[in-house]
């Protein structure tokens, strides 16, 4: 949940785009490994910046295209690109953006809900149990805020669908580090 | 230690550079939290690739500029800088960049032997024993490779100044996955 990345294409730098290096880095760490890439992740991200909230631009690893690179400059033209494409969508719409990138106007909550139906949710929290000690495993969906947190009413939705509380370590860190460190819990335990 | 990251500012692609993309999340992870920064760290990187080699970049935690940010570009903006600076340089010589960012033109093999001399030094390597079973202290110096590896006789010095070898993970992480890791478990026995 990016609450501040921007939502129309109309930026360059990623940083002054509500922060969306941080977005980029994310996707980075959730997919490229040195050696290879974890065909396995599925991954969301809220966009709810100006100018068109809510955006969602889901990134599917078993078909990303082999022309997207780990360094943000190359995942930023394709989240630039979906967001070209989702600007002429109407609520709930989605679209394809190239093979294994799909946007979507859709809102968080909406995608929360759709997911608890199937999978585990876990909502990573400086405040939660520590990672180390959990159950978790790699069919949980893992649900992050960003530096601003989740909003009250999402923190509430993610209550009521038993989201547990985890924290991957003791500081307060960006999304992107709380990604290595679940992987890494997760490689561990496979 | 980057084997083929760019040794002159002749580049605008940070991926295109010897993978400078790499070094600026490895520097980004190093020094930025979500809300703060760890002014404890003292991070140097070792460049080989062309056309000037050997560089070392050396940044200082607490004298770092405030204006630089921990987006790739961002960092990418100070190496170019010191890669300028640096092209005037003649061996063992260095200069500043700016307050808290210092090139010399220095082997990593000159770096290693001048850190061994008041730290205990860990090598970070996939097969070497799991980080959370270590007695690694905020106090030693980290020594991390590329996606290549570190050359042979890199290797044989380190062993002989009884560089510990230690793993972060199972998987083949980029370096910087590798930091983001350390820092947790240090951050966990702090």
């Amino acid at each position: 949940m990016a609450l501040k990345a921007h939502t129309t294409p109309d930026f360059d730098d990623l940083a002054e785009a509500g922060r969306m290096d941080v977005v980029c880095r994310s996707i980075s760490n959730a997919f490229w490994l040195s050696d290879s890439f974890r065909k396995d992740v599925l991954f969301h991200v809220a966009l709810s910046g100006p100018k068109d909230p809510p955006k969602i631009i889901s990134f599917y690893g078993p078909e990303l295209p082999v022309e997207m690179k780990p360094d943000e400059k190359s995942i930023g033209e394709y989240i630039k690109k979906a967001l070209k494409i989702g600007m002429r969508l109407k609520l709930n719409e989605e679209a394809d953006v190239v093979p294994g990138i799909k946007i979507s106007k859709k809102a968080f909550e909406t995608l929360i809900k759709e997911k608890a139906e199937s999978r585990k949710l876990i909502y990573l929290h400086q405040r939660g149990d520590d990672i180390r000690k959990s159950g978790v495993t790699e069919d949980c969906t893992f649900v992050l805020g960003d530096f601003i947190g989740l909003p009250k009413n999402t923190e509430s939705l993610l209550e009521r669908f038993d989201a547990e509380k985890i924290s991957v370590g003791p500081k307060e860190l960006f999304a992107s580090h709380c990604i290595t460190l679940v992987h890494d819990e997760l490689d561990r335990r496979a």
